[in-house]
């Protein structure tokens, strides 16, 4: 069974503002251990995916910044979007790629951008999916149990247990949820039954294709011309013609809520898909007063906040609790730590007051030691 | 009558950080207009004295600073401290200069980093003081009408008025009392009688003298070599050798309150000390929310804070209250607004932990432009 990868690495990341910038989304920065989302996708990967069955789908902007982080990965294996189109489209693309290459592979698509705490039972999880998959034409996803009533995250409600592999279930899928409000999501702790939507599916490229021409037809039918010119000299035109009149649509939306072969496999592995800065207090180690703190950083009578230094510029805090402060080369933010799922109204903010400038990358000055961020 | 004045500049202003640092004070920042405080004090007695009565005694560190600001201060009138000892051996130094070019002078002793917004009523105010000084010996300070229980001033206490000048009444003085705690903060607000101490004094340099050779005749007998070698060759080995000797002693304990011939006016025009950030509030316009902004800040969902931004760089603020944020070129500080007056604690935490650095001005970079605190 050859496994194939499609690593999505596509995302804006505007909550994650200023670490992360317009050129320069989350995927592409380092929270911890100095090794950037993608490096450690990649790097998580490893021992279940052969590099030569990787792939990367990002967008044509962050193409240097994939080149540079992985370089492991040949140019030719990191497709490049003209924009953002969603996921529905990214996959379909990507798939078509794999199915070149490689028409019986099992395939592995996740997003660049999460965090996974114990790698090697995700790896576990993501080979029973594998094996479950390669059994035939069904649409895996993995489901994490979940710790506490979010309501940041999607949730996928399962049926019976339909079939097992190795100490892995997998349990037929009832239905995807919207991110909840509060007490729904309580609901969904005490009745059990409920996991969250981690984004991470397995499928055969067979198995994909035939849901994407099922449940999305008109997608595949504009794709068509497409896959015809891969490998062509037409190709780079085709898809700057064709990938910006895709509709844009999630695969949740697209494929996974309309078909009736998903099945879930309840995974567990201390993942977090990191939404806001607020979530590194989940999953960074925090001092005796509750606060995640890295980088440069004095915290005086400081409690429950999360303080990230930039370079050799030192941040202060003193008698404040419950923030986010987030330095960086050419602007720091301050903010309610309980409303940094808001931060977009910060950006659109920005734009409209005429700092668009903030929103790139700062230019490195001579002397400026290069910060966490890059 | 000959007015003279001297000018205290020698203060270290730790509360102010990360704007002022150990080798640039806040007497030397520009808080409003452009001008530094030192550079406004000095604005701000011209017509009342000419700038050949003028005389500016600061800390040797610091001379380079005073040069620069005010340049139009012949470098003969900078007198420069080996080191700080408060405001007695200040004055008494400063004042054995005076005496030598012109003994006859009604001097204004006056601190370089306060604020005073009304400048015409001030001066209005140092007039009738020098009128009432020149009268004989007594020695004549301006007290501000208080105008909320302020905790972190001290407050003179008057008894029957004496004397007037013009439109001001001088009083005569009970006494001093300490920074008072707030329930007799507003005990005194309610009785009246009680002014707060500015710290600006008005006398005849016989005056004072003879006042100091009377309360602290231990600080005169130990200035008494150095007085004779002013203008010798042996000036500067006398002040290095006796200054770091002398008591470490205020004015207000060791002349002021000893004294019987003291006498307070009155004033009202609009006076600050700037004792902390959080005073900016009361001195500088507040927009809707009650923040006081300077700089590039983008202030969203805030409400009653003191944010101020360092020349380029972006400070941007979201979902929070009654903070002072102040950005530097290498440090940045979040505080809570009702606690920056016990900033000297962050201070003295960042020498206990090698962040000594970032007491002194951070060297200015190639592309990094001047910011507002210079």
């Amino acid at each position: 069974m050859g496994v194939a990868a499609i690593i999505m690495a596509g995302g804006r990341g505007e909550r994650f503002w200023p670490a992360s910038r317009a050129d320069r989304p989350k995927q592409f920065l380092a929270f911890h251990g100095g090794r950037t989302l993608l490096q450690q996708t990649v790097d998580r990967l490893a021992g279940l995916v052969e590099t030569k069955n990787l792939w990367i789908i990002t967008r044509e902007d962050y193409a240097h910044l994939v080149y540079q982080q992985v370089p492991e990965v040949p140019r030719s294996r990191v497709l490049l979007e003209p924009e953002g189109r969603d996921t529905a489209p990214c996959i379909a693309l990507a798939t078509l790629h794999v199915a070149r290459t490689n028409p019986d592979a099992v395939t592995v698509v996740l997003p660049a951008d999460h965090l996974v705490v114990q790698e090697e039972r995700f790896r576990e999880a993501l080979r029973a999916a594998a094996e479950l998959a390669s059994r035939g034409d069904r649409l895996v996803t993995l489901g994490i149990r979940p710790t506490r009533p979010e309501t940041a995250y999607g949730y996928i409600e399962i049926g019976p247990p339909v079939e097992a592999s190795g100490a892995y279930h997998a349990y037929s899928v009832r239905g995807f949820t919207e991110k909840p409000p509060r007490e729904r999501a309580i609901a969904y702790l005490q009745r059990g039954g409920f996991y969250w939507n981690s984004g991470i599916f397995v499928w055969r490229v067979s198995a994909i294709l035939s849901a994407l021409r099922e449940h999305m037809p008109g997608l595949m039918a504009r794709l068509e011309p497409l896959a015809r010119a891969i490998g062509t000299e037409q190709e780079a035109e085709e898809l700057r013609r064709i990938y910006p009149t895709l509709p844009r649509l999630s695969i949740d939306y697209g494929v996974m809520e309309r078909a009736r072969n998903t099945l879930m496999i309840p995974a567990d592995f201390g993942w977090d898909d990191l939404g806001t800065w607020a979530a590194l207090e989940r999953v960074l180690p925090a001092d005796e007063d509750g606060n995640v703190l890295s980088g440069r950083v004095l915290a005086v009578d400081t409690r429950g906040s999360v303080v990230q230094g930039h370079g050799e510029r030192l941040v202060a805090t003193f008698g404040v609790s419950d923030l986010v402060v987030v330095d960086s080369r050419d602007a720091v933010l301050i903010a309610d730590k309980h409303r940094v799922g808001e931060l977009k109204a910060v950006v659109g903010r920005m734009e409209a007051e005429g700092l668009r400038d903030h929103l790139l990358t700062a230019p490195r000055s001579e002397t400026d030691r290069a910060g966490q961020w890059g």
